[in-house]
């Protein structure tokens, strides 16, 4: 059943991006191009026609943009990615599904109880049966599973951030509360065209949003394993172009010795070479174009712990972790064309 | 005829804004309500209804935006500024002459044929026989015109840069070419709900667009009472939210006196407040925020000329020059309500 | 022994701005030269000698930089700010006594305990006898004893957001424990020239800085009379030119009522002007350019709020809350020279 | 003397980076990690002891910052990248001669005649013998030159974006004048700790400087072979991190055709993997973080042309174009590691 265990030298995956106009397909396309193990072979977007050069000047490519065609998928791609909207991706995944790696970078696929995803995403879920099928592509967290998946639902750009910095925390320690502030440039909104994502209405701004009612909570939480009500997150939007900042704020009953808590970090991620575990606080521009992400923890008093957690959100948010688990998948190293 | 050559001291002027939900109505409603001889009396916009504090909460008004009515507007108003888009002045200022004074920002008036503005705009004009009653609205050039003014005509943001700058020059020298490379914040493009204007296409952006295409050509050639075929105008967009510099190059055929053009600029403006002929090069940080233009002349070679002028687009280039024309035609000081 | 407890009618209070160059001297000229009743007659800086239009072109102003003098203020201004770095202001601050109103925007005054102040600045205090003296220019706090104060310590931007965010609550209910995530435009550390500041460094940038051990805590503390053991401040700094955001993580033991909450925070601030007390959230560019303070409050669960504080940090958060307190001092109206 | 014609398949190139903690030398290292041919074998430093992981903690390298040692550099490295400032290379190159490939990013050895440097850089030339051994790194230009060189002076960021908009127009036709307005993100001014280049300074900001005086023109004069005379260069430097934009006008005596001036560059570039002939108008964001640059020219009236070209200014106008020249001398594709 899993036909590439090893990719065979000199070959590569040929890959498809659905939705390769809005962000993070374009982000795909960056770094897939520069992959020396990759040929995109396809590249999709309703409304198409268009040659990729057009959209893309920088792409120098000739290919042209087609529309969705599930037959043609399966026929000409090892791996696709749909870098689709949420409820759009719904309606392509059964089809391609004994064909391709099929890695979702929609929220269609990332709950394992389509009850999670109607009540939060506010629709009905049309394929309900390969919810189970689908693997929550967060590799720090799921590495041996993904390598055998072919169906891979690509995390949410705040849960990468939220869940690696608190992962070993909870794993290893109890707490009473947990408060996430957490800040983010605005391409996280997409290419959405509207008034509030316009330049004029963005530059010098800083606001929250969705307080305690943004629809990546339910990710983070069944993926930590823990309960809402000890759980806040209060996303903000600030006016830079990309990058996530999560501070993570946790009470606890228990002393905490800062050391354990730094250990425990250190030696879950000892293996994850996208994780940097810091002594100093990070800076985003730290993490900017790479797949990393930053991890620094401060107590704050005996009982008070600051976590904070940084990526950039078109790639360990979304695009460079989904080539991670292509790479993981077609058994390439964990890094190749990401570093 | 001219009903306040003189407001009674103490008096205030009851000023309308229609288009109060646009870039430039916002500036408008910022400025006035700082105004110490102005009481705004009646904010208005197609498709209205709300309070202004809900729109600008910064406003504190309770004032209700209202539909935009004719009647209304010339009972409540001694001044009316229409900050609305091109073609729809058209449609409201025939029923408003003869009634409040009307400061109209937008192209429609700014034009004596309604064959050029039918030309650049590619509309038809529906009162070309109002064009003649219109006093283009740049107090440098026209102080005692607007004084006696019933309808001003407000100026375009580029023309107003430009034609500051290039004034005096053209008033008192020969030229053999004039191109002029201008550069612009975002807000020049108002608040349409485009994609090109998105924050996340703007940001950390730079480009040129209409080269020698622009529709602030044919105002800026009539102004200085130039010829097309000697001027070329190549605006761009800056991945900053407002502020214009616009870079002036001349060639002329005789050689030119430095201090003979300097001498020229000074006298030109030495009775223009917002005009500053300065020596060392301007920054556009210099007038963010005012109603300013600042101008700074370079002799490059003996027959090439380099003249720098920069404005804030949103002040000078749109709603504070539009209350120095207000206060031009109320009697008030030139600068009331502008420092 | 109060000169002036009205301003005579027509008279302007003669001012000066110690600090002229610095980033809060600046923002008070841009003010102040707005305010009808203020004449700016003095500004100095050490190592002086320019005409203040060379530094700033945009105020137009022939007026010489002096070297501080403290005879010649006692002599001529009836009020002084002093933007100046925190232990310079000691150094003028005992020459000036018995002279024109002092408004200092440095920390130097701003606790009741040199001995606070020697251990979060690292400093001794040159003049703690005065300290009883100063009162903390906090209006919305304490608008009776500024109206008869004549040396004012001037709060500092985060304690301003945070405080005006807090202070309702804390004096009308009991809570477990405080989070403060604080967010800051650059333009909070000033113009120091050092490369974390650089544009490069800070462009699309973000990150926190001195979690727990900001110098403005103790001010917070003092101010809201609450323990540092329930309380965390994190500040952070975000590629933007300027504004605050605090959003303020509450925790209680009893329910919260969400209407008795807001009903605490509207009849708190039913007579501030400055401060608004909204249903919606607020975004930074709602209070940019104003001295206004935006403040929402959210229950998020039973027992967990959420506050959130937007101010300009140039303006409420220093210069135009110093002239909020010289305007109560004079007599005049809060909001003049403030709209 | 040439050792590797071809480097052999498999082996990689052990460089150095001198000047590892500026700007150009952060941006080599980010794109020579991604080289599949090169070892980062040593980076240096005046005043070094670092880990690289410490300047760049994205880096993930335990690498240690050296002190510069020739001897050490000519043993360990096959080519070594001078990141240095102007006139401290050239008290390296002389010792570095006879050894490794040298790549100099500097303005020290991009003139033949130690004269122009020394007029305009106003410092005297310490080896100016050695400026004959120099090739100038423009591959588009000398490609065949490079391959064979040992000492390479790799092109100023300007006259990158210049002198390839301009080249095929100044061999195929003649022209009266040339006017050339250049925007520049603010990361060309490299790290310098000045006032001017901080945040407060150049967020939202604009400005013309060193009209017609910049150090960069004699670099775009010698390699165009053209004459001051009629040259003008105004630089521009806009509140954006990185970029540049020149907008290049041209007048001639003879009407132009645009089908022979499109045919003259396309011609031109033909073989040239990095630049792309345009039809529509590029914008900065379409090279932003890639070895490119594009051009597109447009006839504004029969003699009078505009010519837009576009580079990252840290890219192709410095750290990109590097690795460019030293894939040509070691005989690789010329887009390896730069796609």
């Amino acid at each position: 059943m899993w036909r590439w265990l090893v990719l065979p030298a000199g070959d590569r995956i040929r890959v498809g991006i659905l939705g390769i106009t809005g962000h993070t397909g374009e982000e795909l396309l960056r770094w897939l191009l520069r992959h020396p193990r990759v040929e995109v072979s396809l590249v999709a977007s309703r409304g198409a026609g268009q040659k990729l050069s057009t959209i893309y000047p920088w792409s120098g490519l000739d290919l042209e943009v087609e529309e969705i065609d599930v037959g043609s998928i399966r026929e000409r791609c090892d791996c696709v990615f749909l870098a689709l909207p949420h409820t759009v991706s719904q309606q392509f995944v059964p089809g391609l599904v004994g064909g391709p790696v099929v890695i979702d970078l929609s929220a269609d696929f990332r709950f394992r109880e389509a009850e999670v995803y109607e009540r939060w995403y506010r629709v009905r879920h049309s394929c309900p049966d390969l919810l189970k099928k689908a693997v929550y592509g967060l590799p720090e967290l799921r590495r041996e599973e993904i390598k055998k998946a072919s169906l891979v639902a690509n995390p949410g750009c705040y849960p990468t951030a939220v869940i690696l910095g608190l992962y070993p925390f909870v794993k290893n320690f109890s707490f009473r509360s947990i408060w996430v502030d957490a800040k983010s440039g605005t391409s996280g909104a997409g290419r959405k065209i509207r008034e509030e994502l316009l330049f004029v209405s963005m530059a010098n701004n800083l606001y929250p949003y969705k307080p305690n009612t943004h629809q990546h909570i339910p990710e983070i939480l069944s993926q930590l394993g823990i309960e809402a009500e000890n759980f806040v997150f209060v996303p903000h939007i600030v006016g830079i172009d990309r990058g996530i900042v999560a501070s993570i704020y946790v009470e606890t009953d228990k002393r905490l010795d800062p050391e354990e808590v730094k250990e425990a970090y250190e030696s879950f991620y000892a293996n994850s070479p996208f994780v940097v575990v810091r002594q100093d606080l990070p800076s985003y521009l730290d993490v900017r174009n790479t797949n990393q992400c930053h991890i620094a923890i401060r107590l704050l008093a005996p009982r008070k712990l600051l976590i904070v957690s940084t990526i950039d959100n078109l790639v360990k948010g979304a695009s460079g972790q989904a080539i991670q688990n292509m790479n993981l998948i077609f058994g390439l190293e964990e890094k190749e064309g990401l570093r």
